[in-house]
C-alpha cells in the first residue's frame, strides 16, 4: 500500500464508502488491518480458522450470530472479538457502522466464496489512487 | 487472560479508567491488544523497535511528537499509526481518551524504562479479578 503514513478520521473514511458490505482498509499495522465498512441485512455464515476479528459499533445495532453459543448484540460503542474457527454471522436490522481489526490476509467471508466476498485488492483500492 | 469472550462497550472500559497514563487492555486478538486509556500532559520519549502503534481519539485532543518529521495532532474520532522504530512522545494539554491496538509483548514506554512505565501485568490486572 502506497499511504505509509496513515492519518485521518473515521468519520471521514466511513463517508467515503459508498457501498454495503465493502469493507475499506483505513489502516495497517503489524500486520493487521483497521478496516471501516457499513452493513445492513445479513452476510453469509462462514469462519475464519486462523483469525480472530476484532468487531467495534460506530453507529447503529450489530447481531453476531453464533452456531453454538447465544447471539451477541453491539450497540455504539459496543466491542467484542469472533474468535478464529467459530463459524458465525453478522447481521444489521438497519444500516450499521463497523470498525474491524484482523489480519491483513483475512478474507471477510472467511472459507465461504458468495456474491458478497470483496477481494482484499478491492478493500484497498482506494489506498493506490 | 481468563476473560475468553471480550464483550464491553469502549465508554465503559473508559469508565472504569482512574489513573492517567496507565493502559488498560479491553480486547485480544491475533495476539494484539486494543487498550484504552486516559492521558494527559507529556508522556516519555521512546520508540518500539519491532511494533507499529495505532492510536484513536475518543475524546479530546492528543498530538504526537516526532523528532524527524511533522508533529501530528488528532482530535476526536481522528486516527494514526506510529511506525515501528520511530522516537515518538504524545502529549494531551487537556485529558484525552485513547484506543490503541499494538503486539501483546509491546511495552507502551518502548525502550525507555520509566516512572511512568506500566507493566503488562498491570494493564491486564482487571481481567484476572
Amino acid at each position: 500500500m502506497s499511504r505509509a503514513d496513515f492519518h485521518s478520521n473515521l468519520d471521514k473514511e466511513f463517508g467515503a464508502l459508498t457501498e454495503l458490505w465493502s469493507p475499506r482498509v483505513v489502516a495497517a499495522a503489524n500486520g493487521q488491518y483497521v478496516k471501516v465498512a457499513k452493513v445492513k441485512g445479513e452476510f453469509v455464515w462462514h469462519a475464519h480458522a486462523e483469525e480472530d476479528e476484532f468487531f467495534l459499533v460506530r453507529k447503529g445495532t450489530l447481531i453476531i450470530r453464533y452456531r453454538d453459543r447465544p447471539d451477541v448484540t453491539l450497540r455504539e460503542g459496543d466491542f467484542h472479538v469472533v474468535p478464529r474457527g467459530v463459524e458465525h454471522m453478522t447481521a444489521a436490522p438497519e444500516e450499521c457502522w463497523v470498525v474491524l481489526v484482523e489480519p491483513a490476509a483475512t478474507k471477510h467471508t472467511g472459507d465461504t466464496e458468495s456474491d458478497m466476498t470483496k477481494s482484499i485488492e478491492a478493500q484497498t483500492a482506494h489506498l493506490r489512487e
